[in-house]
């Protein structure tokens, strides 16, 4: 017997730019939205009844008219608000989840002045959130940062590792760490200071990236979970995943020349990747 | 007290290019590999000891080496290569994984004859695996296929659906149906004609796409899942992804004109995302 | 005293699906255009004067109003097309160009049957033109293609060559040569059967590439182009670039294994980049 | 006759991380470089004589080799080194070109304090040089800046436009201008303080952008463009491309709710494309 299986149906890369006129400053927010539903939907996959299918072009309404009165101040605080939307509005589903990924704009500066009503996009960090919920429980938000491309030039060795008869890499005392982090952490709470937490384990990440006097990229990884999580009390895990930017050094030794760790080539391929979670335990 | 959670580590983005050089016709093959460890490496991420750390560039050194006296003939056989390669070889970990997206070549085809050492490639469609085993328990093996770029322009309609105060869309009978579908079934057995049932799963699936009569893009979806199950004894799962590439229809009246479903605006943002598991049951 | 310069505007990715409903067969056309004219506009430029200035809103629009009553076969005609309108309805410009891009759907082909109304899209080769007309001349169209995406497994050599004291590579007479090419080519005249040409064009240059004995990327471009302008007298010149997709020969004597070009890392980074142009003489 | 048109080969995306390791500041350089070489290659296109083919494997190479030994304090002065060592040892060649992307790299600046030895990508704003020289005339450099994403939520109009039987648009004295632009400044000296030019010609750039009173795209970048040229005296010539990132306004009125500004949808396509160039006249 054939059946329906876990499912999930929704509106992705909505995207939403919101304008703040304060007087004079004004602030700019974009951010891009996915929203899905859950629930029991067998009867639109097995006899095509829509009669249960809110359609994904509402979704996408919804975001911005729930945009326009919305008093959110952060990707968090909008997240639930979409969720609590659908959940009250909805009966027929069992649950929603809201992703929202957040492109940052910034004040020109020059030097003139500080522009009130003209911006500049930075990046490539992006700030994200995914906040899931059924009804039969509380929220789940994980808050986010991906791509913040960072690099260390000291303090970071690679050496005394396991060999195979197929290794052929060097041990090197002193290498470039680079890589695209991607972090997220989960909150305990449903309400809280979301942006002063962001704040916090953002900093605690690059304070504790630069500082470290690193043998591994997993100890590394380690010591700024670790440090998010102390800056951070109201997050009880944070998961980091750093894909390896490899500088490879330059023999430039063929030439007659040497390189004590000046010249190197970034590649993007192949690369190294280390994930791990660090949490709160017993 | 802070611990460490689940982690990985690995190689991705593993670029291999392997040529069978027969007589006369050659074969290539180029696959994007990925790899990853797991097992207990706490002593790595906390005190910064290598000593259970197998370097991931072994791991890429690894992919070519075993690819030069491979038999394989699929990336599903490769893939449980690698995998019984790390767990013979590595005692300190506890699994392994294997990821394997394959670019599809093809002999060019001219007016003079197919030319038996000259290729093109063919897309954007992608073969996919995904292995994983650990100590304790069989290879789980999830091939797949990715961005089948697939469109009909008939017998797709969208109606009876619900509405709330914020729905405009509007009802109809007769649209384009377009996505760029990510499908993964899971084998039941870890030695199987891999190849004899990608070829039905996916004739399964592109049959049904365009022969069915559909309703709602879910309705499809599990039209062709349960298409895919019953061409292939050996899979008990398939999972479909298919991302709504929406035409959107034109409209002509304020210049005059009609349009009767002749004139699209293709849009990849915002799109519907409509995703399911079909399985067998009990 | 400073100066208003070249200018041009428009709009740029117009994206158009275009369905043909025949009985029984459908087709289906994804064009992607850009529009823009040129003329003078300095009063705009120097004192915000927009009165000659049609908002590229309005070329969007155009592009879906003139697709729906066009009897265009091909890219070439509909930029012939459009550029005809703007040159007759916009007397405030001078000239007027138009560049397509036309995505590749094929009717879906399974086990069953051929689809008449089911497609699916391949690439990533993609058909294209540049067509641009002042008033004072005749249309100059260039068609093409671009990520022609091929390899050649056999009779490739690269040897012979200059060296310097910086030179390491090491000479060959049998390695794969791949390139992800572009092609553009004049027409001398603004009617003709550009289908026709295109098909032949397409055919020499694949032929030519699968078959010709390469002493480097330049020979085997040259004798392309060359085949290319024999196949089709209605066109003057042809432009190539072939961006090398080098494929490496992994090194595998420090596992004890040899690789007589079985075993290639393909790299998309960094690659030669060779183009030329071959044209008729005098 | 058939014959060789227009030529050139080099060698694309060299890519070079350079750091400069002072006491206690780091810097660190990340480079993409493109090289490409003319002359009369003819004997290699038609007869396969590579004699005169210096590989771009030495190109590679050779940009590795100077980086380490050069003093270029920018992107433009290395480029203008390349093009000096070839010119200088391939006497086969007529003339050289180099074009180089600089991806920038800032000190990670956290509560803490400024990291000396650590560093975050910033973006996504690339500065830009393309250099070029032939034997019998002087280098011609141009530099730029791409990808410069800016948006200005006041002091932006579009009215008083041409219209005709297909325009739809509304006209409007408040909107949304967003680009992002590329711009390039052509020296009329070999030998400059590149970086001053560089920081003078951004910032004319930015605050024009930011305070200009727009009544088109074009009048503001006509104005971007005259304040660039009034910076520096040492550049003839200012090229601007700014293709519009729209922001539409969404109509809330179904919902029964206002949009006096505040809620838009971002936009990639289609899109306007404005470009022009400024220079000093006679």
């Amino acid at each position: 017997m054939i059946e329906l299986g876990e499912n999930q149906y929704g509106k992705s890369r909505v995207r939403l730019m919101k304008v703040e006129r304060g007087a004079p400053q004004h602030r700019v927010f974009e951010w891009n939205v996915e929203v899905w539903l859950t629930g029991d939907f067998t009867s639109c996959f097995l006899d095509g009844d829509n009669g249960l299918i809110l359609p994904t072009e509402t979704m996408k309404n919804t975001v911005y008219s729930l945009a326009r009165g919305s008093s959110a101040k952060n990707i968090e605080e909008f997240a639930l608000e979409l969720i609590a939307h659908f959940l009250t509005t909805q009966p027929q589903i069992d649950g929603a989840g809201v992703r929202i990924r957040s492109i940052n704009w910034s004040p020109i500066r020059t030097s003139a002045k500080t522009h009130a009503r003209a911006f500049i996009q930075t990046g490539p960090e992006i700030a994200t959130v995914t906040a899931t919920q059924s009804r039969s429980a509380a929220a789940k938000i994980i808050s986010g940062l991906d791509q913040l491309t960072i690099l260390k030039t000291a303090k970071s060795a690679f050496s005394h590792f396991k060999k195979d008869k197929l290794t052929t890499l060097k041990e090197t005392e002193d290498r470039l760490l680079g890589t695209a982090m991607t972090a997220n952490w989960t909150h305990t709470r449903a309400s809280s200071d979301f942006d002063t937490i962001r704040a916090g384990v953002r900093d605690a990440l690059l304070v504790t990236f630069a500082e470290h006097d690193s043998k591994s990229v997993q100890q590394t990884l380690y010591a700024m979970g670790k440090a998010a999580l102390e800056s951070a009390p109201e997050i009880c895990c944070i998961h980091l995943s750093m894909p390896n930017k490899h500088c490879n050094l330059v023999d430039l030794s063929p030439f007659g020349q040497d390189n004590p760790n000046h010249i190197f080539v970034p590649t993007d391929e192949p690369h190294g990747s280390i994930q791990a979670a660090v949490r709160r335990g017993e």
